[in-house]
């Protein structure tokens, strides 16, 4: 078993922005990312704050604004739209969770799709769909592939089983598996809350992708020997040896899994990392098509 | 067995369609689709034209602009955007395929998201991946749906294996079969050219759908009994017997393949009138949609 380090990779690929992104700025202005927060919630406050600090070590410029939990809708869009029109901006990202009284879907389609870094726009996944690489993937999906590719593992004729439906992971991942090239070229099963016997779905698995949000529910009678596990899970489970009273784990229950697999990610330290510096290449990709149209 | 009879529930569909358009139009004017061809390739000319005299049995009116294989893009896409600028019109098809000098894609692009109801833009694309019902669902994947419905099959809890990733039935239909809602909420696997083994995956099949393009490609061996086979494919294969010298198959072995499923679809007669009848009913949405903003 191999522990798919995350963290290394994820620094290797912000090693190389900040290298990109020195000879970028040497004639022109920095990239710039811009977040919009609604509320305190801990988990949004800390991915906000490792977004802007990794931005930072980059060179990529940021701006932040927070909104109250009730930012009217009128408020909220009225912002995206004076980012959407600043041209200093080259990529907009809008943290979810929202509260309920705004509509995500709507929140993402507002933002205009040449800023759409997280990649969740109407117009970026049709773009996904027609195999456009122009668009922008979201950062979760676009961190499993770069993190395949970077461990040189095999997809094509392999078979890929995700757990999980979602805009955010499940849906864009399975349609980058489809993709007519590499990493790419693998027949792909979308497994949710709906799927009779999972395990027998699991099981067939060449590389098993969760995305379930339930705490160590893939166990070993689930995998098959060799199989290749991107555990997208970040559960939080009470842990009175820890200061904070909890712990992450991911989806999959790693001390029973790790031993039949080939590779696999931890949590924390796996696709988590890959999520923040993909967004950083989604943001330098927006400044490189913004450049060559002004 | 029971064979789905694609040719009367298109004919039932056309029948509903036709007294909701007349209804329509004893206020306003009739809905419109426009065609454009490109050649005078045999297949696309009994296409447009089994469209064009289905939309006049409904009393949706057509209008067809035929351009030489030789066509420029920019003629081409003038055209479309004469459509697109015309208030008359709700509803644009540009029938595939296109000769080499004109991007498919790029060519669905250019026609107005609401007037796409072909549902292969990059905006309705979107839209599906979201499952925004406001959006154009392409058509042979819509048709499989309303079968599903008509025929009272369910797919919750059900394993779906499509064979085929095209932009055009594949990659819609998966993304069809896995929304939260029902016809929705199934397991899906999605096959293709790169699949190692594929009658492991299509036996797993409760609900099969073949969109290969090869003649009699899936046999008995290939399915489990009870099978609901959906056979997209149109194949033609050469028949001395035939006046034409060819008769129509299917990607599935029909004479072998029929007594093992609980329903099958035939070819002709299956997938292939549904198409027809859904591009019919998405014109009727875009004009509804029309009328409601002017």
């Amino acid at each position: 078993m191999e522990r798919i380090n995350g963290e290394a990779l994820s620094k290797k690929i912000i090693a190389e922005l900040t290298t990109e992104v020195t000879h970028l700025k040497k004639d022109r202005r920095a990239p710039c990312v811009a977040f919009i927060r609604v509320g305190e919630d801990p988990a949004s406050v800390s991915y906000v704050n490792k977004k802007q600090n990794t931005a930072e070590v980059i060179g990529i410029k940021s701006r932040l604004k927070v909104f109250p939990k009730k930012v009217s809708r009128e408020t909220m869009f009225a912002q995206i739209d004076d980012y959407n029109n600043d041209d200093d901006i080259d990529g907009i990202l809008v943290q979810a969770p929202l509260p309920k009284h705004i509509s995500e879907i709507e929140t993402f389609n507002k933002v205009s799709p040449a800023k759409d870094v997280d990649g969740f726009g109407v117009v970026n996944l049709g773009k996904l769909c027609q195999e456009d690489e122009e668009g922008f993937t979201s950062c979760t999906p676009a961190g499993i592939i770069e993190m395949i590719k970077q461990e040189g593992i095999d997809t094509e004729w392999k078979h890929v089983v995700i757990v999980g439906r979602s805009l955010i992971v499940g849906k864009p991942s399975a349609l980058l598996f489809l993709q007519k090239k590499i990493p790419g070229n693998a027949t792909v099963t979308v497994c949710h809350s709906r799927t009779l016997d999972l395990p027998t779905h699991t099981k067939q698995a060449d590389i098993l992708i969760t995305a379930l949000g339930l705490p160590n529910t893939i166990t070993k009678e689930m995998v098959k020997p060799g199989v290749v596990v991107i555990d997208v899970g970040i559960n939080r489970i009470p842990d009175t040896s820890k200061k904070s009273g909890f712990r992450l784990v991911g989806d999959v229950h790693f001390e029973s899994v790790a031993p039949l697999a080939s590779k696999i990610t931890p949590v924390p330290g796996g696709v988590g990392p890959m999520t923040v510096s993909m967004l950083m290449k989604n943001t330098v990709k927006a400044y490189r098509a913004k450049m060559k149209t002004e």
